[in-house]
């Protein structure tokens, strides 16, 4: 309350001509732009490269051996402090393209400024160009020369909107080959692609393409994804995973304390991840909500709607004994998606839909199976309303489109109105629905994300340098103190295993799901009966820049990096 | 990152025996618990209360006098330092009731903190009594003796579970005789009433009633509602807006950046505020969207739903003639009810299922006017199916199940289908939609709502200790340092008007609305056409404890003593 507190907002001190020329940037903004960031010991002083043992690959390491026969069994690399530095990193001006693949997350610009301090630092009179609008960027050469001034009001904020994302893929041989004109064109000497799973194993394929061709133009990943399913040992974590899961968890905490205030709500809270539910589980770890339901174990067990439907009321039905009427459910949005007699009945509808007439007596029906019948059935009116009209632009059912939260308020509706009938439960029911989606995905990084970004854009940066074409960067330690976290690079064709589509072998990296056996989830399970029945409600409050807390990695981090040790 | 900060949550250092005690409590809220507040240097040292000049009514004196023949006219009290204070504050030990009332809003445990402070410092062997559940718990006689184990874990936290709220009021000669037993049996000689303006009004018709029966007990009422429509010269602001508004702001911010890196798609976000817009538009000053509807204006325009999507049609069509097909777009949730046609609409519409057969074939739709009928088929089919299925018990049309974001994104679509087809329109329109709502309900109160809060209920005990009745705690000189805030009371008499019901008079404070010819409206008016088409989006961040902005006031508050001043 200070007068010079009077004024919330002033325009950003510096005359750089960018997209985000014409705001006015708030205090915290203000504050983070000029947050110096901490770099680990290794990359501060001179350091050499060291390769390590041949890689293999995740599955079919003979399909991937033949998929990228100049890439495949490449060693990992990691930086380890030289007192000669000389030989590892020779004086040479570099010309290095970078972009952002996907959907956001906080933490992108960190990356682009770790790559940018890196060649200001250590390749004196390089370039670095920002491929605008992702893939595409690349594709059709449209990029903008990133200089001090241009990057400078993005530094440790959130958003992709520096150079802006894409969802494009380079795919087809004309795609390639645009890709190695715009290589050709800005001579450029490497690129830095920062995506999630399909991204990364597209920069595999842009550098064996590259390095198949003789380019000089050699190609590093970096992990994005909020979602947090691409980790393996040596890449501990996506980047925006921890900002994300703390915003969400800011949320929900504040729900548990009106839900504990107001004493008659069921909150059911849906949350992104729609492939695996690792957002989810961390965030039940960080706020201990009262029903979590993650979708690896749905899968694993089997279960069908109305198990879930069941475990929900059960709870319900115990609380209401306890006086406890109200609640918190953390659901994660790909629920639906795990269910196997839900993807049985959707296959059955689309079947239907395309090829048979939907009378309005129900007479269609008749075409189901007994089970996904059974299934329809169970589905409050509304759902199956939305099930035979919204329909995507190839005719099928949009399983996207459903509001989870709000189907299993009803159905957790008529299944509590079915046991009131039978004398089981006395109690009222209210159900609230969420959905906290885009509220996470562009925050401003943590100090964790806005640090560890850093550093894997730096990273990258020492790669491209050392020659290194077909790795993701990697930085990890990471629950040790930052100067202590280590730098490298892990072989790409490590991660990959192969798909068979369209009768072809594929290359993917495996979306790392939940383990039913990992640290985090054996956590989780063993304290949610606990969490059901008594309210131990965490509210972790708003992210902090400083103070307690504020340098705090997720759970799901260090339970995973404990159970390593 | 230090070994320190892998900890993330601990359990509370307190051995008290309260609600919380399951809770581990996160690092941010252990920080907080033991955030030391200032206090207006006047609380701090000796002081004795001066009485202002004989006070009126809001409207409607003579009423007034009537409703409250003890209470009306009563001056309003102002705390002023004094070198004797012996006079001013007898060695007295007081026994004093808290209740809190109505929707939850940020700040509530540290009104009760603050009157407790007061008791224990300047009333030694005092003691405050917590009425359970809200008004309720004084007719029922269910309470807590508060002691400092028991308040310790709530201070600076968010929520009311303290003692939790309720909705009832305290209406019929029973009821007013039940709470007089409840003030005779605890012996009180103070009651402070947490609330919005019915609790306040009610809390001054308590203060009436004990005193034309000659009760000793006295009543003290505080400003609560995160809506901020309560509020007057005297009490520059409720609590808890300051802090529900910075909660969306981070929420709004952070969905436009996501807005502008993604490039695709249009935010309608709605916001809590039925009766009043001030959310809405504090945080269209805090993060500068691209379209703010302010539910005042809507009205004072006597404009129609179609008028209101025009107005955004035409700004997406124009952004879209410079490649801008996306943004932010604010609503108040109380939209609906702002708009005359619509109040028409349902009037008649409940006039109709009451006495009339709803026909499939639409025959019933002769019964409305033309104007509603006009309206009715513009809107979309879901809400049209909404409005005649979901009644509530009474049998009325449910205004408030609407989501109003979600039928605006229709009708959006609609219009601009239409214009696609005039040839005036040509991009591809995505629409998002957003409630914040329990979000900002429980959050842990902001530097500015925490002492605030703190201020208002030491004044509360201040005032109690003077024999001070039917008053409402007043902090005011918000924008100054602390220490020079002013702290006194206000004759809720003052604040209030009749209204006509049953042909009754009943006393009302009038809730504040947003004024057009205020200085928050008229800032907001005079940018938003460059808000409209520039970019010029502010991300707040999460609230911060410490440093940069952290005592920020709100914009509305800061604009209004700006303007008194």
């Amino acid at each position: 309350m200070a007068p010079s507190a009077t004024v919330p907002n002033g325009t950003l001190p510096s005359g750089s001509v960018t997209g985000r020329l014409a705001s006015v940037y708030s205090e915290v903004q203000k504050k983070r732009v000029d947050h110096a960031l901490p770099l680990p010991s290794v990359l501060k002083h001179p350091f050499t490269i060291i390769d390590g043992p041949r890689s293999s690959a995740a599955g079919n390491p003979d399909e991937i051996a033949k998929l990228f026969p100049h890439l495949f069994g490449q060693p990992s690399a990691a930086l380890t402090p030289s007192e000669s530095a000389a030989a590892a990193q020779p004086h040479q001006k570099l010309k290095i393209g970078v972009v952002l693949s996907g959907g956001q997350a906080p933490g992108g610009h960190n990356v682009i400024s770790g790559i940018f301090d890196y060649l200001q630092e250590r390749a004196k009179g390089s370039t670095l160009y920002g491929f605008r609008g992702g893939p595409a960027g690349i594709m059709k050469c449209k990029y903008v020369e990133l200089n001090s001034d241009y990057i400078y009001p993005y530094r440790n904020q959130g958003g992709f909107d520096m150079i802006c994302s894409g969802r494009d893929k380079i795919e087809t041989p004309e795609q390639f080959k645009q890709a190695e004109e715009t290589a050709k064109k800005l001579d450029l000497d490497g690129l830095v692609v920062i995506g999630g799973d399909d991204s990364n194993t597209n920069a595999c394929l842009l550098a064996e393409n590259f390095r198949s061709k003789n380019l000089k133009t050699r190609v590093i990943g970096c992990p994005k994804t909020i979602d947090g399913d691409l980790k393996c040992k040596e890449v501990p974590t996506s980047f925006g995973f921890d900002t994300a899961c703390k915003i969400y968890s800011e949320m929900i905490g504040n729900v548990m304390i009106d839900a504990r205030s107001t004493g008659k709500y069921y909150h059911f809270v849906r949350l992104m991840g729609r492939a695996a539910s690792h957002i989810t589980l961390e965030c039940a770890l960080q706020t201990h909500p009262n029903i979590t339901i993650i979708g690896e174990e749905v899968a694993a067990k089997n279960l069908t709607l109305k198990n879930v439907t069941d475990y929900i009321v059960d709870v319900i039905c115990k609380r209401a004994k306890i006086n406890y009427n109200y609640g918190v459910i953390l659901i994660p949005e790909g629920l639906i998606d795990f269910i196997p007699e839900v993807q049985h009945l959707i296959a059955e509808l689309n079947e239907i839909l395309a090829h048979d007439i939907v009378d309005e007596g129900g007479l269609w029906k008749k075409k189901l199976t007994d089970q996904s019948l059974k299934l329809f059935e169970l589905l409050p009116q509304a759902i199956q309303e939305q099930l035979m009209l919204e329909r995507d632009p190839h005719g099928n059912v949009q399983v996207a489109k459903i509001e989870t939260e709000k189907m299993l308020i009803q159905m957790v509706e008529t299944e509590l109105e079915k046991r009131k009938q039978e004398g089981k439960y006395s109690a009222e029911f209210k159900g609230q629905s969420h959905f906290f989606g885009y509220e996470g995905r562009c925050g401003l990084p943590t100090n964790f994300d806005a640090t560890y970004c850093y550093a894997l854009g730096y990273g990258a940066g020492t790669l491209l340098h050392s020659g290194k074409t077909g790795l993701i960067s990697s930085v990890a330690n990471l629950c040790a103190p930052v100067e202590e976290w280590t730098v490298g690079g892990t072989a790409l064709t490590s991660l990959m295993d192969v798909e068979r589509r369209h009768g072809k072998f594929k290359p993917v990296i495996k979306k790392a799901m939940v383990e039913l056996e990992g640290a985090p989830f054996k956590k989780f399970a063993s304290l949610r009966d606990e969490w059901a029945m008594k309210n131990c409600y965490v509210s972790p409050g708003p992210i902090q820049f400083s103070g307690p807390g504020s340098d705090a990695v997720s759970h799901t981090l260090l339970l995973e990096l404990e159970a390593q040790a």
